[in-house]
């Protein structure tokens, strides 16, 4: 997809991945750009996420970000945070950019294996050369496990821009198949305000998507402005929203053997935060994933899982629709089963509650639970 | 198995499984039974639940409790409250005795349909002329989707007696398959110090089993005491805590699909609450678990599991032994990764822990995750 203006990236292979395929990718711009990020919670952090945690809180500007993907650098110790400083240092020194600093860096793949710096002294000022203003190649060189790329592009009110690009499937070995999500804009936002609404928007998008309940130690989300062109600010935060809504989607319908893509909306709650865990309990309910999968309009797994999701419901006039039919509204409903489970045999499974204590609504995003995950995750031995 | 001191029991047919199994239970004492309960945290509660938490709160001791299964009473509105405490007048009455709150109840079944009280009303007379001093087939009575009835004797220095009984593989529709656990004593103990050991007990027994991480609305764990033989307390705390994590394991290991236990242990811990959830965590993976099924050493997601479970670890020194061999040690430890493999084909896998930050322990026990799970939950269609 077209970039937005200022930025350019690339995508080659460096081989790191075994499978051959485009491994290393490059986000650039000659003038610095304002960030936001927000990274795993995971108390182990690979290499890459610490440090740009630190450069986060520096405040300073940044050119780029620079990616690997087929080994995560992760769990290697102090060798894996020299090895990671030094791939920053490959990409400046190739750029000729005054500051190491500058540069942010993303991996994922194998975790506790040694990142081949050899290749990568080789590939990196390869990969300046390639610098190009489309983001196929970048999207192509950041995958793992993921059977698709995944970019969402989008154009606002007065021409800026909005292109998003992610990665991330589920967590499978040999791969730690980290979720990372690259947002670049034009739209001119001071870094401040950035910093200020990206959280929020992550926590209602990438935040609330499952596949398997697993967090990645090399999770990371960023946002990029090359500030340019003139946005209302509420159109950019609906934009922004939009696009990393759409990429949260694209991570959860592309789930480790997934044949759905399964979305909760939670309405009636207290709060904002109740609201987002409710969605996202039942979205991770092994059950309620399995039932999805079999077409089975079984209510009463949904309503359970709403009961230990911690969120307060009035269970009097709680309401849980399946594909828009209410099949619980405070007490079992009557519907056709039959027809429901039809309803079920599509690629999109929507599961509306009503928890009728309030007024906070958020959705979560997730997949069915099919034998084929058992499959992918189990099937492999080392 | 034979009854401790004081105690009879029952198992029949009322007709409330549909594959015409034994599906009514009831334990009864004559003289009144010391006793302590722990019910499920799930905001939703069947009114079983309900009705014992209130049982409980009044400190009464009781002579019993009648249990069904093949139907949970659960999200049933006000007839369903109803129905419950009728439940407990048809015991009462077929006793003569007295008070109608010295029965409890217990339902495990279908969750949303109306308890079938006419054949309640014929059998549960029946129930009480089949009493005996042999736990079989009331174990019998109150499974629901184990593949086997789970059972658990063990006699204390002086010949106190305990024998638990317990129902439960994870939760599958039709049937919500609640965690039900009976254990009874002939030990003399005070109630007051039966409800203060109680908790603890379940807390690291039944409290840290996990199939699947659903929590049914029906989960709930009795101790009674006839208080007839004497016994040191420290051999009682002990013998309880024995008979509560054996049938434990017989919960994890009977889980869906499941062909093997998986133990985590955890040491080095802070405190108490963080062993215990980093060792809930790790069993709970569906990565792990997935791992685990393929004989896959994977100390990756182990590692993680731990990172995300947010129990605090000195990375640098922490430690995860697969089938008792080091994998990882602070960084990634040289192991013969097909001999942990073949040590990992059996009925028993261990994975021991040591977060290296404190002197605290827990253990957690669940079972493998194989596309047999799926297969179970999802392949019914209503």
């Amino acid at each position: 997809m077209k970039l937005p203006q200022g930025f350019k990236a690339a995508g080659i292979k460096a081989g790191l991945k075994p499978s051959g395929k485009l491994d290393l990718g490059l986000i650039y711009s000659d003038l610095p750009l304002a960030w936001a990020f927000m990274g795993t919670t995971n108390q182990l952090k690979a290499a890459c996420v610490s440090r740009n945690r630190s450069r986060f809180s520096s405040g300073d500007p940044v050119h780029g970000i620079v990616v690997n993907a087929g080994n995560a650098n992760c769990a290697n110790g102090d060798q894996g945070i020299w090895d990671n400083e030094d791939f920053a240092s490959l990409a400046v020194n190739a750029l000729s950019l005054p500051r190491v600093q500058s540069m942010l860096t993303a991996s994922t793949g194998v975790v506790g294996r040694k990142l081949d710096m050899e290749k990568l002294k080789t590939a990196v000022p390869q990969l300046v050369k390639e610098l190009e203003l489309d983001t196929d190649h970048f999207a192509e060189a950041v995958v793992t496990t993921d059977t698709c790329t995944k970019q969402v592009t989008k154009t606002l009110r007065g021409g800026a821009r909005i292109v998003g690009v992610c990665k991330g499937s589920g967590m499978i070995h040999p791969n730690m198949a980290t979720m990372l999500a690259f947002v670049m804009t034009d739209a001119i936002v001071s870094q401040e305000k950035l910093r200020e609404i990206w959280p929020d928007i992550v926590n209602h998008s990438f935040n609330q998507v499952t596949v398997d309940g697993d967090t990645s130690p090399n999770d990371m989300a960023f946002v990029f402005s090359s500030r340019q062109a003139r946005v209302l600010e509420e159109d950019f935060i609906q934009g922004l929203t939009e696009v990393a809504q759409e990429l949260a989607q694209k991570i959860a319908r592309d789930g480790e053997g997934a044949t759905k893509l399964l979305t909760v909306n939670v309405s009636g709650a207290r709060n904002d935060e109740e609201a987002r865990k409710a969605a996202r309990e039942v979205v991770r309910s092994p059950l309620v994933k399995s039932a999805v999968h079999g077409n089975d309009p079984n209510w009463g797994r949904i309503l359970v899982a709403v009961g230990y999701s911690g969120a307060v419901s009035d269970m009097a006039n709680l309401k849980i629709d399946l594909q828009t039919r209410t099949v619980y509204h405070g007490k079992p409903q009557d519907f056709d089963a039959a027809e429901i489970s039809q309803s079920l045999k599509v690629n999109d499974a929507v599961i509306d509650i009503d928890l009728a204590a309030g007024t906070a609504a958020a959705t979560a995003w997730g997949c069915d639970l099919s034998a084929e995950y058992v499959h992918i995750n189990a099937d492999y031995t080392t």
